[in-house]
């Protein structure tokens, strides 16, 4: 294998999972059903992008603790008026908030993950919550040996505590673990905090033709591997 | 089914897995390629009695949190001048804690636990950390869709922190949770706190011909079962 570790930590929506086109799908649906036409995929990106200003408030204790959902429904009662509807009602906003529950993995992820799970120790580190997690993964077999969300340390992502906190409840150091992510942001938070990284493309994150963040640099990560078979092919597994 | 719950938290050693063959058979081995001979069912058993002291210190405050490892040093380091064996090397302890690690599932585990999770949530709740419970899932192949140790509370059980802890990150009300343990004390304290509650008989749970605990009687659980598969029938799974 081209790097020693014991544990591999996965960011998840993005990197394993197609968010944009699972939510996409399901927007569309929901529309339909209700006669509602939109921009869907336009409207999932600005209720994607949303998010980071309020996980930011988190981190810096601007506001307390709150998971996705809580952000999510936040971003939707924000986005709605924009379609112009003014009232969603709880039982919309709780079946909005399920399509971010259930989203396809990449075509690559599953049979990849039953590979590397048989040398390593699999877990999430995702923005997500514990909940949320538990039904991706039932939702798309994703073949998790641990599940860690960030409720467990009430600090988004690219927080340290977050990288710290997942590398100790593994029992490991963080030398021997490595953040798998599609995105920058996150592996360099994770490379600050002793962990390896390892890059994967994903050009379609966020639909086809938008690419919303700059590859890292060569020598920025450990590994940059285009999908998650070839990460497996790396490793030895 | 006959009780409507949408995860089953398992207590796992004792109740899924089989901790005293599994060790036993462990040390067994390790006394043997040292030429020590002992009575090792025997000491088994007197170092897991040296725990419900140590946990209780913890539960009270008398004690920083020390994880089920730190706890099962301390018990190794004081049970072994018994043996006559007055001095335990770093690499000997080490070697000694991962026999705890690796236990086989009983007969029915796996197999029943497959059924289950086609329809509910499985997750751990057991006195074990969440890095030992991964390489317990890992050795004995156990399919489960959340790993909850108890260092995520910093309590034992049975504290109620760890049956509420390990409801809310399953995104559960209390109602919605069965607790499934081999231990009448562990499924009286998540009762407590609001859980339904499935007993599991193990009577080879201590070795053959011991019996430490009294069943429930009738009435004090939701169900009793004599294997992890009639819970499987018995949830139409």
């Amino acid at each position: 294998m081209v790097i020693a570790v014991r544990a591999l930590l996965f960011d998840v929506m993005g990197t394993v999972v197609d968010w944009h086109g699972g939510v996409v799908a399901g927007l569309e649906t929901w529309g339909a059903a209700r006669g509602i036409s939109a921009d869907w995929a336009k409207f999932c990106i600005e209720c994607h992008a949303a998010f980071p200003p309020l996980r930011a408030e988190v981190n810096t204790g601007k506001r307390a603790w709150a998971n996705f959902d809580e952000l999510l429904r936040e971003a939707l009662e924000s986005q709605f008026p924009k379609l112009g509807l003014t009232e969603l009602y709880q039982k919309d906003l709780d079946e909005l908030v399920a399509l971010w529950h259930a989203m396809p993995p990449w075509p690559d992820s599953v049979a990849a993950m039953q590979r590397l799970r048989r040398r390593y120790i699999l877990s999430t580190l995702s923005n997500a919550h514990v909940a949320m997690l538990i039904d991706m993964a039932k939702a798309a077999g994703l073949p998790w040996d641990a599940i860690v969300g960030v409720d467990l340390f009430h600090r988004y992502k690219p927080a340290p505590e977050t990288y710290l906190g997942a590398t100790a409840l593994l029992g490991c150091q963080p030398g021997q673990v490595m953040l798998v992510a599609s995105h920058p942001y996150d592996l360099a938070a994770a490379a600050k905090c002793g962990l390896r990284t390892c890059y994967v493309s994903r050009p379609l994150e966020y639909g086809a033709g938008i690419a919303f963040e700059a590859p890292p640099k060569p020598g920025q990560c450990d590994l940059m591997v285009g999908d998650l078979g070839k990460l497996a092919d790396l490793m030895e597994c």
